[in-house]
């Protein structure tokens, strides 16, 4: 398994409901990180929104093969991802990744489901 | 942040459910775009029908750095776009942008999600 | 609006439920087909199966300037598409055309949606 | 139909939820594996994780035109794809295929579905 991927993506989709019917169906938005090379991966994002100006860089680290479900609602520095707002994201990586993203939406008694591939930057 | 995305995208699903189950969990479709650059995104949408002939141009402006959730029931010149009609989208952009596709479908109890990036042209 | 698109498509996935839970939300699996160009598309489908060799061709033409939101259910020759039958399928069309697909899944009380592009050859 | 397809693919999304509503609607991964060529495609999996080493290698064929959808659960050796649990695989045939990703989530009185393409490496 060597290095795979892409340095940059985006996601132009983003919502986190703020309502849920309980923990353990907890609404979230998810992007799915794979480094599946052999460096751990340094990744900044970046947050854009409607009608102000992004906020960035929110910066997490993936390991060197291993997977990082990161939810947008663990992101607290520079600031807390806002609820109930539309918004998008871009990620860099100093080494080659893979993002995938999902929302699993409990708002109402029955869960809904979507996902995609991320945009991969060229 | 440097400019990243395509000009033109696509989308063959197209279908705005004309019943929902209440305001807060309104039916719709969106199409989720993201302008990372630095200069304004001047798009233009082609909608695309079974048996008749295009719609267009609808046109939006996405300010630099910022993200459109467009609704497409929120379309309105040169006509509504049509509910409960097999339709699909095609998006010209005079600067590079990334284009998402979802939809919320509400007429049962329960909404449901669906999510894809466009296709993005070469 | 010019000719945009591929001529090859596959799509991996593919499951018609038998059952739905009423004419109005009936099960379905849809292939959403965009020509975006000015001839008329010919395309021919192949449907691929776990344990026997592929059902083909199947032919549907989509005008210029149109999309047609094609449900496999209603594909009826060489041979009428399986139900719950694991199965994939290949397009292949004289000109470049763009390919979604869509399933809706109304076998429980709340219905269920996914989509996603089909994979386009180079 | 010739040949079709990459020979790597990468999913970083990946979680086989424990509980179900019952066995018709099984909660459950699926990856749709579409072999559309003439030779039988020989693939090794690895899954990865976010806190250990990555399993290795699950091998499947998928014979000549055919297609194979691949439920995670139904994965042994080297050892059980682990419930409720994050995780990703990464994909290497030795020809061409077209990968897809599916999930239904049946933990709730409603089945939730998801899909897209896996991600396809250069």
């Amino acid at each position: 398994m060597t290095a795979i991927g892409r340095t940059r993506w985006a996601i132009p989709e983003g919502y986190i409901p703020s309502q849920s019917t309980g923990p353990e169906m907890l609404s979230h938005e998810t992007a799915c990180i794979l480094n599946a090379g052999e460096k751990p991966a340094g990744i900044a994002i970046t947050i854009c929104f409607r009608d102000r100006e992004p906020a960035r860089p929110y910066t997490v680290t993936v390991p060197a093969r291993r997977t990082l479900h990161l939810r947008f609602s663990d992101l607290e520095k520079p600031e807390k991802a806002p609820l109930d707002t539309d918004d998008a994201s871009n990620f860099e990586s100093d080494v080659p990744i893979i993002v995938q993203y999902t929302r699993l939406d409990s708002r109402q008694s029955a869960n809904a489901l979507m996902t995609t591939m991320a945009f991969a930057m060229e």
